[in-house]
C-alpha cells in the first residue's frame, strides 16, 4: 500500500518545522497523505521523513487542471450518494482548517519566498464575530466543506446544539412563527417556480491585487468585485467570499444546493495563472449565485455586494452571523402561492425522479470530465510531438534533397520546408487549442459536477423529511404529537417539495442554457481550429509547382 | 532469448507434415525461425513443437502494411551498408525458394482452404528453360533476393563460374568486342544523361483474373498489363514479373539500381485486399521501370510488354536467358558520346558523393516511414476511439438531459445528440483517412527505400572499379598487365563513372517529380480531410439555438 511520488521541484526544509528537503526528480514513498493544509508526509531514500508540501510532487501524471476531479470522482463523490444525511454528524472539520488536498491546477505551485495571500493568516476577525465559535465547539452547526471542489455539501440543519438532532423535524414540527423574509413560490409554465426579479443581476469579478497588512507581514489578493445595480466596485478577498459561501450554505443549503468556491489553493510558481484561474472560477461562482433568484435577492448576497463602507460591512456581517432562520427552518419561509397540497406519494414520487436524474447527470457530468481530461493529455502530449516528428522529417528529408548536387530542385525543397514548417506549427496549434475550447466545456462541467455534488445532501434532507411524515402516526398513536400536527407536517412537506421543485426547475432552465452555451463556444472554436489547419496545409500545398 | 508469439488465427496442422495445430489467442514460443517458405518452428505451452505458417502469428504489435519495414530497416539493411560487395558470395538461396519471411500486409494472411496461387507451384517452365539451372548450381550467378522489400540487390557480377571472383576486372580487362545494343551517356543541362525517348513509356497493370492449371489443382492470378505503345494487353503472372526482374537485375543491375519486386506473399483471408495491394505494387514498380530510358528500351522489357503469342513469348524469353552482356559487362555498351574521359580522382569524388547522398536519403526516408507508421497507428487506433468516446459522452448526456421531464429542451438534446453522432462520424474519418493520404506518402517513400537499398551494391561495383585501377601500376609492374591494359582501365573507369552520373542524374529527376507528386496529394488530401471536419462541425454547430 506504499505510495510513491515523483518531486517536480526542489524544496528547502525550515528548520525545526518537521519539514523534509526534497529535490526535483527524486522519488519518495508518501507516509501521511491526511496531514492536511496543502501538507502530506513522506520517507526520502535515505529513510528521513517530514512534511512536505504536496504540491512539489506527483503521483500520477497529471498534467492538466482536470487530473484530479476524476481521482476525487471514484473516491469522495460517489460516497455521498451512499451515504445518508445525517447532518452535524459529520462535520468534524473546523471551519479555518481547510482541506486543500487534491486541487485542481498543477500550474499553480508555491514557489519559494511567494507569499501565500490567506493560507497562515489567522482569520481573527471572523473568530471574534462568533460566527464560528459554534463550529468550533463541536457538532452543533458544524460545516464539512467536504473533499476538493465542492463535491460534497453538508447542510447545517441545526445551528444550535440542543436541538433534535435528526434535522427536518425541526421544521416540520416547529411552533414558531416564521422569521424572514418570504420565499414565494409560484406555479409557472414549466410547473412551480422561484419569484424571478425583473431585473437579472449579474457582476463582475476582476481586478486583482496585492495587498498587505501587519506591516507588509501578510499578503493577500483583493478581488473587484462590480454589480451591475449600483455599477459601484466593492473588494473582497478570497476569505470574504468564502464567508458569504458559508452564510449562504447555512442559511439556504437545505433547499438550495450551494456549490463550493472554486479550492482555496497554494499559490506560487505561476501566481499570476493561478490567481486568473481563481478569479475565473470565482466570477463563474459568483455569476451563478446571482442568476439565483432566492440568493441573488437574499439580504447577505446583497451586503456582499453592495456594501457601502467598512462600518456597514462589519454591521451587516454581524447579522448575517446572527440569523436564526437557518438549515431546515429556511422552509418556514417558503410560500406556495395558489398551489395544492401535495400528498405524501406525491412528494415522494418528484423526490426520486430528482435524484435519479441528478445522479444520472453526475454520471454523464463525470464521464465527459474523464474523456475530456484524457483527450487534454493527448492534445497537449502525443499529439503535438507526432505532428512536430512529421514536421522535421520533410524539414530533414528537404535538406538531404538539398545537398544531392543536382540543380534546380530549390522549388521542391523550398516547398518540402515550408510544409515541414506547417506541421510543426500545426503541432503547436493543436496544443494549443485546448485551452480555446476544452477548457470552457470542462469548467462547465466542472462546475456541474460542483453542483450535482450537493443534490444528494440538499435531496436527503427531503428523503428525511418523508421518512418523518410517513411515521406521523405512529408518533400520534404513541401520543408524541397531536393529529393537528399530523397534518401540519403533511402540509410542509407539501412545502418541501414545492421547493425542491422550484429549485429543479431553476437547474434545468439554467443547464439549458449553460450546456447549450458551452457546446456552441466549443463547436465554434473547434471549427476555427479545423479551418486554420485547412488554410494552413492549403497553403504549403500551394507552394508545390505542378509539373 | 526466447521468442513468444501471439496467435491470430486457428490452424489445424495436417498429420505427417511436423506440423503444430494451434489456437487464435493462444502464446507460442519460436523455436525457429528460419525454416523458410513461410513456415516457423513453435512450440506450444503443452511442451509440442511443430511448423506453424508465420502469418498466422505476431511477434509484435504490427496493424499495418509497414510495420515491418521498420523492423527490417533496423536490421538487415543497415547491414548492406557496412557489407563489401562481395558479388556471387553470399547469393546461396536459391531463386524458388522464396524468402516470404516479414512481409508486410498483415491484412493478408492465408486463410483456411485459400489458394495460393503461385506459393507451392513448382516452378517447371521456369527450370526447363535452364534459366535457373545455373543459380541453383551453386555460387556462380546465384542471385539473393535479400530480406523483404527490395532492401538488397546482390548483383550478379558474373553469370559463368570460372572467370574470376572479384568483378570488376571483367569488364576493365576485357578484350572482347562489346555485344548487344549501345547505350549512350550524353551532357546534359544537368551532367552526364542517359539518351530518353521522345515518347515517354508507360503501362497499366489492371484486371487480375484467376486463373487455374492442372485441372483445377493449383490455381493463380493472372494480370492485364497494357502499355501504351500498342495498347494491347498481354496477360503475365507474377512469377512473370519475377523472371522479368531476374533478367533485369543481371542485364543492368552493375549500372542500374532495380528495385525488388513486391512482396510474394501468402494469400488468402483478405485476398482481395491482398491482391489489390500486390497490384498497385507492381503497377508502381512497371511504372518506374517504364519510365527508365535504358531499361524501357531494352529487348527483354519490349518481349515482356509487347509479346506476339505464346511462341514468341517462349522463344525470347530462352534469348534473354542466354544473353552473356550482363553484370559488369553491361559497362561495355556504355558509350560516353562526346564527353572527356575523366581522370581517377574525379571518378572517386563522384562516387563518394553518391553514396553519402543516397545513405543520408535512406536515413531520412527510413525516419519518415518510422513516423508515418506511428501517426498510421494513431490514426487509426487511439484518435479515433477517442473522438468516439467524446461523441458517446454527447449523446449519453443528452439522452440523460431527455429524461429530466422538463418542457422544452428538446432543442438542446437534439443538438446534442447530432453533435455526438458528428463526432462519430469524425471518429471514422480520422481511422480512414490514412489510407486516403498517409497510404501514397508511405508506398512513395518504401518505393524509394527499396530503390535506396540497391545503391550500396551498384556504388560498391564502382568502388570494387576505383580499387582495381589503383591497383594497376602495381599489376603493370608484376607484369600482369601490359600499360595498355592500365590506360584502358582508366578509360572504362570514367566510362563507368558516366554510367553512375547518368543513372544518379536520371534517379534524382524521378525523385524530384515523385516527391513533389506526392507532397501535393498528401497535402491535398489532408486539406479536404480538415476541411470536411470543419464543415461537418459548423453544421453540428448550426443545430445549436441562439439563445
Amino acid at each position: 500500500m506504499e505510495t510513491k511520488a515523483q518531486v517536480l521541484y526542489d524544496f528547502a526544509a525550515e528548520p525545526g518545522n518537521n519539514e523534509l528537503s526534497i529535490r526535483e526528480g527524486e522519488t519518495i514513498t508518501i507516509t501521511n497523505q491526511n496531514i492536511g493544509g496543502g501538507w502530506i508526509e513522506a520517507k526520502n531514500s535515505r529513510g528521513e521523513v517530514g512534511l512536505v508540501p504536496e504540491d512539489y510532487i506527483e503521483t500520477s501524471n497529471g498534467n492538466n487542471p482536470w487530473t484530479v476531479f476524476d481521482n476525487n470522482a471514484s473516491g469522495g463523490f460517489s460516497n455521498n450518494w451512499a451515504a445518508q444525511p445525517e447532518g452535524t454528524e459529520t462535520g468534524k472539520t473546523s471551519s479555518n482548517a481547510w482541506p486543500s488536498g487534491g486541487h485542481g491546477h498543477p500550474q499553480a505551485y508555491q514557489g519559494p519566498g511567494a507569499e501565500d495571500d490567506e493560507w497562515d493568516e489567522e482569520w481573527d476577525d471572523v473568530k471574534s464575530s462568533g460566527g464560528y465559535a459554534e463550529s468550533e465547539a463541536g457538532e452543533g452547526g458544524a460545516i464539512n466543506r467536504g473533499g476538493a471542489h465542492g463535491s460534497s455539501m453538508k447542510i447545517a440543519l441545526n445551528k444550535f446544539p440542543g436541538f433534535s438532532k435528526s434535522g427536518p423535524e425541526l421544521y416540520l414540527l416547529s411552533k414558531q412563527p416564521a422569521k424572514g423574509t418570504k420565499l414565494p413560490v409560484y406555479s409557472g409554465e414549466v410547473g412551480p417556480v422561484w419569484a424571478y426579479p425583473d431585473y437579472q443581476l449579474d457582476c463582475v469579478v476582476a481586478d486583482p491585487k496585492k495587498g498587505s497588512k501587519l506591516y507588509g507581514l501578510k499578503s493577500y489578493i483583493e478581488y473587484q468585485v462590480t454589480p451591475t445595480t449600483t455599477n459601484k466596485p466593492v473588494n473582497h478577498r478570497y476569505k470574504h467570499f468564502d464567508w458569504l459561501y458559508e452564510r449562504l450554505l447555512e442559511k439556504f443549503g437545505s433547499a438550495i444546493p450551494i456549490p463550493c468556491l472554486p479550492d482555496k489553493q497554494v499559490a506560487g510558481r505561476f501566481e499570476d495563472e493561478f490567481i486568473k484561474m481563481r478569479m475565473e472560477r470565482l466570477q463563474g461562482w459568483m455569476t451563478r449565485m446571482c442568476r439565483h433568484p432566492v440568493i441573488s435577492s437574499s439580504e447577505v448576497f446583497q451586503l456582499f455586494l453592495s456594501y457601502k463602507d467598512e462600518k456597514d460591512w462589519k454591521m451587516g456581517k454581524r447579522k448575517a452571523e446572527k440569523d436564526e432562520t437557518v438549515g431546515v427552518m429556511v422552509f418556514s419561509t417558503i410560500e406556495p402561492e395558489g398551489l395544492p397540497d401535495l400528498d405524501l406519494i406525491e412528494v415522494e414520487q418528484k423526490c426520486d425522479q430528482f435524484n435519479r436524474f441528478t445522479r444520472a447527470m453526475d454520471d454523464g457530468v463525470k464521464d465527459l470530465l474523464t474523456i475530456g481530461n484524457e483527450h487534454w493529455k493527448r492534445c497537449t502530449g502525443p499529439l503535438p510531438k507526432e505532428y512536430q516528428r512529421i514536421g522535421k522529417a520533410f524539414q530533414n528529408l528537404s535538406s538531404v534533397f538539398t545537398s544531392s548536387g543536382y540543380e534546380g530542385e530549390a522549388a521542391l525543397t523550398d516547398a518540402l520546408t515550408a510544409a515541414g514548417k506547417t506541421y510543426e506549427e500545426i503541432a503547436q496549434m493543436v496544443a494549443e487549442q485546448p485551452k480555446k475550447d476544452l477548457h470552457f466545456l470542462m469548467e462547465t462541467n466542472n462546475e456541474y459536477k460542483g453542483l450535482l455534488g450537493c443534490f444528494p445532501d440538499t435531496v436527503g434532507v427531503h428523503k428525511a423529511a418523508i421518512e418523518k411524515v410517513k411515521e406521523a402516526d405512529k408518533l400520534v398513536a404513541a401520543g408524541k404529537i397531536t393529529p393537528s400536527d399530523k397534518t401540519t407536517m403533511s402540509k410542509r412537506a407539501s412545502t418541501m417539495s414545492y421547493s425542491l421543485q422550484a429549485e429543479m426547475n431553476h437547474f434545468h432552465s439554467n443547464r439549458i442554457y449553460d450546456y447549450n452555451r458551452v457546446m456552441q463556444q466549443y463547436l465554434e472554436q473547434q471549427v476555427k481550429f479545423y479551418e486554420m489547419i485547412a488554410d494552413k496545409l492549403r497553403h504549403a500545398h500551394s507552394q508545390f509547382t505542378t509539373m
